[in-house]
């Protein structure tokens, strides 16, 4: 069931027009996946997920298997059914968490270097001493996870990960890896990349052995390419992960900012043209101009609707915050021009009132517009890769968005 | 433009079935009218609202005003544009918050008498004690309040409270009235009430006043009855409310449980029949019965929503709390058997799980049930005053609803 048909690249570069296919429909990429982590995008229903634009969606291994529980998400029919989403679905492989709940948690620590960032020494030392007492220990086994819920302990491996997996029912899983700090020194990103290759052998194992006991067609399986900032480790990787039969690949793990180009560049060189390839957690405009440049089919990231509800919206002249006064009186929609269903309806004015007064639909109607805003210039790329004028399209568009 | 048609009546009773046409279309009689307080019915969006089966929408002179204020909600011209919602609105005039906001402020006081309340001596002396020191003070011209909102003070007369609705741009507008606690003795209900009667006039004079110098159609105005539990001033409330030339009337204030249909009673017989008549704040499903029974058109609560987004459900079989346990695994709608969007698409076990992981899409979908299921009982009277069946619907659902 699972496919990936390319159907124009770009003349100087790596980027290309597909289309996948999965048992619930057709993906037409490059697209932006919204993510849905306990499986509901936050205060949407599936048809406004649908209607603003979102074509599959990405739910968390981690946090679903706390609450309700893999177990229970079968039973309800898969996320699927339990969702009422009848498009395709991902669901990533708690890997993230490892860095999350392990050496990020409580630190603020971003996947990528910034100025915000405690100033941590990059030697194994420090990384080290960082991960002590975090909510994440990671094993050659697997992962032992603290959880966020009641303090509880659990166990994820490969296996464990994969399984939970199948039972959530996704049209596309991941393997499981270690998302590694951009603190963490060569020694550990090489020692973290050398087990997650392991554990990408070892969950594709799992994942074959469970698809030769089923019956239906199964999900399809990403390896992820791992390997940080370095070149020759994020080189290494990928060329093992494509060595190993996944449907797919993420690139995964943290970066420096103005060197995220130029890794996946690296990556993306590497791994075989004709499987699709996620670039994880990557949502900020610039940065998806880059990677469909660059190569990347699908890409995925809270960003959208977590600033949204926090007044942060997206439009054509950079983003803005509709909770600042100055829009109390502003008659306009969101982002004039927008075809969205908030634009089309509402005013700044209502929108800044919603919030002022905390009003649940204010979450709404914002995470439609920043939805609807980020998915529509990634078809927007599509559409002028096909045409022929991708170029034009990102200088207009960067131009205009990050002018002020 | 404003006009109220009666189709039939109940054969032993003032029950009776009706269309009341405004400028934003035709309301059906009885019907359940939906809260919006602040101009969004909570977590909704106008579409969902509508799919719920809600034909008009209450919205609040007092919260409004505050924020995003009166002249703001003109300026976004009106509450019907403000909103995106198409269909009827009305507004309340600021009343009832003399009294939440009043004597039982941060007590915890219902308009009903019920064994929760605190045991407060039902004499003036204990009454006008309660009222020192609260966010709203009574006088003849009008109530001061103080914002919930900054502390600071605003006065509200009858003719401010007309103004104000005038700019908000309901299709019907309350007289500004004092709704007095069910603890307030005869006295002070007496000098209330007569109080009461003087704003109504100012209000409809006011009202007056301001049609003549619009050249659109205006509003239409309904007074509002009080005289608290007391029959000899319910009547004559009813008699004075009913001589002045209102175009419906809302019948206001605070009943003991029990006594509310003898009270409903006596005043629906002395209001005139082809005027509509609102019941204000009434929204539990015997009260329904027995107001519809009794002769009123129209009824508002907050109840569905509020209670809602706490996981409690209406259902066939009575009112369930879907946070249980219980429900944890159970595959069923909401309510078995019912029609709307939510029941039609989601499990009690999925639904749990949003309200156990806080998602907001939890309230969403609970609020569209809870409207369905009060705005649908309401139509099913009206359907079975039509086809002479109401007492068995009356019996039939009663008997199972409150079976247990």
């Amino acid at each position: 069931m699972f496919n990936f048909k390319i159907h124009k690249e770009l003349p100087n570069g790596l980027g290309r027009v597909g289309t996948i296919s999965t048992p619930h429909g057709d993906i037409e990429t490059p697209t932006f996946v919204v993510v849905g982590t306990k499986g509901t995008v936050k205060s949407l229903t599936p048809e406004q997920i649908k209607e603003a634009g979102a074509q599959i969606v990405l739910a968390n291994t981690y946090h679903l298997y706390l609450e309700p529980g893999d177990e229970m998400v079968k039973k309800m029919g898969g996320l699927h059914k339990m969702m009422n989403w009848n498009g395709p679905i991902m669901t990533d492989s708690g890997g993230f968490q490892t860095f999350s709940l392990g050496v990020a948690y409580k630190y603020g620590i971003s996947k990528f270097i910034a100025a915000s960032v405690p100033p941590i020494e990059m030697v194994e030392e420090a990384y080290d001493k960082l991960r002590q007492n975090k909510k994440a220990k990671v094993t050659e086994d697997g992962v032992e996870f603290q959880s966020i819920i009641d303090g509880s302990k659990h166990f994820l491996s490969p296996e464990k990960s994969v399984e939970i997996q199948h039972n959530l029912g996704a049209d596309i899983i991941f393997a499981f890896d270690e998302c590694t700090s951009p603190h963490a020194g060569y020694e550990y990103l090489k020692q973290s990349m050398e087990r997650t290759h392991r554990w990408a052998k070892r969950s594709l194992d799992c994942h074959s052995r469970i698809l030769e006991n089923m019956r239906m067609a199964g999900p399809a399986i990403f390896g992820i390419v791992q390997g940080g900032r370095d070149e020759s480790l994020r080189k290494e990787s990928a060329r093992y992960i494509s060595s190993l039969s996944f449907d797919g690949f993420g690139i995964g793990g943290s970066f420096e900012k103005e060197d995220m180009e130029k890794a996946v560049g690296w990556v993306n060189k590497i791994l075989p043209k004709e499987k699709p390839r996620h670039l994880l957690g990557i949502g900020e405009p610039s940065d998806l101009f880059m990677a469909v440049e660059k190569g990347c089919d699908l890409f995925d990231c809270v960003s959208p609707t977590r600033i949204a509800r926090n007044g942060g919206i997206y439009t054509k002249d950079g983003q803005i915050n509709v909770t600042n006064k100055k829009y109390r009186e502003d008659l306009q929609p969101l982002d004039p021009g927008c075809k969205c269903y908030t634009c089309q309806n509402f005013s700044r004015s209502y929108i800044t009132h919603l919030f002022r007064t905390k009003e649940i639909l204010a979450y709404t109607l914002s995470s439609i517009h920043n939805i609807y805003f980020i998915t529509n210039i990634v078809s927007r790329m599509r559409e002028t890769i096909l045409s022929g004028n991708f170029e034009n399209y990102k200088k207009e568009f960067l131009g205009r968005y990050y002018k002020n």
